[in-house]
């Protein structure tokens, strides 16, 4: 049996116990609500993770993941980053392929854009239109009056509308998560209810980002909910409360390469190449630097964080000053990342265990664009 | 003739004009010192870079690059970073294909490991002593006697000695960088005399940083110099001023897909997937956020940067809050990334242009370990 002695370091390693609970949590929540989910797969871009989460509908960031996934066998696809009308072609030879690729806009440009292209290939292409409900990125405000403009140019193709709560990255208790989640709804079905009122049609209604999927407590007039970061979770999802590092299905296994005794220094062949530069805790009430450490069986080794990264070198050092403990040369860890979607984008593949060190398989992982 | 209207954005572009002029300056810069370039791979990751570069000893950050470069061809061929004793048998089936990989190391474990090793499978496995001269990473001081038990137990093994100023992306002044160059090399030919001053051979002594490789005056004793970012360079570099914007030969196409006007954003399709997360300019005097932002033939568009990065989204915004100028959706830019390493390990090739917008190739790029 191959185990993550084996591989020649750094690598990718998923632990699908931890991949599986995380899936079950969400899944069961979300049946509570009566709401079902579109897994965005833009953080395993993996077909494997995503079959295992669940059969149905996924979201895409590129279309590289929309081609990807129809090669697998995918059918209802949003792609929920804003068009760029030149991309038309690749969405047009998708819908041939009998896949629904939905697309997401938010000005009158993109719409007529769309409806153009669309009238000389003869397709249809269902659009959302992007509502924006915390100022974070994309998206109209509710009540902007271009929101019907934008309904009545798509015409057949309007298929609804989509917000993403990308602050609630930043929200630091339950209280404020909740109150995000709730406001990420409001603002969708107010959205709705606006081309509605205009007479236009509006079947779909869709809302997500991984802490506000977790934290609604009701999402009336919701239709879907959109969510990926948490197959994996990472130490900024950890560091606002929306799970725990036991949570973690995602590591970096790396080697102990040298020592730099008086500045208390553990060196390692995991650099930013193997983690990313993603420094997402730095904004959090406790900085991870690049990364906790655990050993390679996944117990955290207490105080011990990945402080500074080279391209092909990781420096670890305790959170207080105290001695490093022994790791000797050849020592494997596992670095537990920042941000998932940063670090996965690293890796073309992943490492499958199942709480153990026991390698089970491995899974490709997709990337460009 | 295709351009860089034509690829799907984001993409990443490689300008040779620029290129052929960093590679020239350097070469003729060391030609005049006297003491040959090693060029470091790591940055590129390109066989097509590399050999326009120059034909000749090159560097690596990882066994994946010397397997790729060798199977191109290259046979003298250094892996700059501290030796995983597990990575051995790699090492062994690159030097029975005949080429000549030098690995580094620092401590007495991996120098027996490496003898071990060398003798059960009849091997010469040449091997540098890494040397610390600015408290930056890995290696030893070169009074440090452990060098020369190090030295004796590689026996046959040894090669020399290595150095690397890191800490002169930190330099700031012509005078810094200048001294920073001095004195690495002057810790290399003093672990070089350490060495030779107990009996023992070190026909090599390898210093080298982007930095430093510009800023050295004098060499003697030198024996080869390791430099790789300087190919593309970058506003790190231009920020310590080692190059100017002009010279930045990496940038990535993206392309614009919605304003928010209120908040004087422009949104484009290119986020911290397409530049990476680096924000290497954060600590400079000038922060350039997620880089500099051009129009599509490279010309800067004042006081535009891209102040914000989700995955697939870059956000674009003035430095000084004048409004941003008018960008259509649909109208595509360049953007100059801070590290050039981190942002071209983002893409699998580059598209070449020499000067103008016409894509004259397309490069692959090698990825993993």
């Amino acid at each position: 049996m191959t185990t993550l002695d084996i591989p020649d370091t750094p690598f990718a390693v998923v632990d699908t116990d931890r991949l599986d609970r995380n899936a079950a949590r969400l899944r069961d929540h979300l049946s509570t609500l009566g709401v079902p989910l579109r897994l965005h797969v833009k953080t395993c871009k993996s077909v494997e993770v995503a079959r295992r989460v669940q059969a149905g509908p996924i979201t895409v960031s590129t279309l590289a993941e929309a081609e990807h996934f129809a090669d697998a066998g995918y059918r209802d696809v949003l792609y929920a980053v804003g068009l760029d009308p030149h991309k038309l072609p690749r969405v047009a030879a998708l819908l041939r392929r009998g896949v629904t690729l939905t697309v997401l806009l938010d000005t009158l440009v993109q719409a007529e854009a769309l409806t153009r292209f669309a009238a000389a290939e003869g397709l249809r292409i269902p659009a959302l239109v992007e509502v924006d409900c915390d100022g974070h990125r994309g998206g109209i405000a509710p009540t902007d009056p271009t929101l019907v403009h934008i309904g009545r140019s798509l015409g057949d193709h309007l298929a609804g509308v989509l917000t993403h709560a990308g602050e609630s990255y930043f929200a630091y208790t339950p209280d404020a998560l909740h109150k995000a989640a709730q406001h990420e709804r409001d603002v969708a079905v107010a959205a709705a209810d606006t081309l509605r009122a205009a007479g236009l049609p509006c079947p779909v209604v869709s809302v997500g980002s991984t802490p506000t999927a977790h934290a609604a407590t009701d999402l009336t007039g919701v239709t879907e909910v959109r969510a990926g970061n948490y197959v994996f979770f990472d130490l900024v999802m950890a560091g606002i409360g929306v799970c725990t590092t036991d949570d973690l299905a995602l590591s970096v296994v790396v080697t102990v390469i040298g020592h730099q005794p008086e500045k208390n220094w553990v060196l390692t062949d995991g650099g930013w190449m193997a983690t990313s530069r993603d420094r997402g805790t730095q904004a959090q009430a406790v900085d991870q630097g690049y990364g906790l450490v655990a050993d390679v069986h996944g117990r955290l080794v207490p105080g011990l964080l990945m402080t500074g990264a080279s391209q092909e070198h990781g420096v670890l050092s305790t959170r207080d000053g105290s001695p490093v403990p022994d790791l000797p040369i050849g020592t494997r860890l596992r670095v537990l990342p920042n941000h998932a979607c940063a670090t996965a984008a690293q890796h073309d593949r992943y490492h499958v265990v199942s709480g153990g060190t026991a390698i089970e398989a491995t899974w490709a992982r997709h990337r460009g664009w």
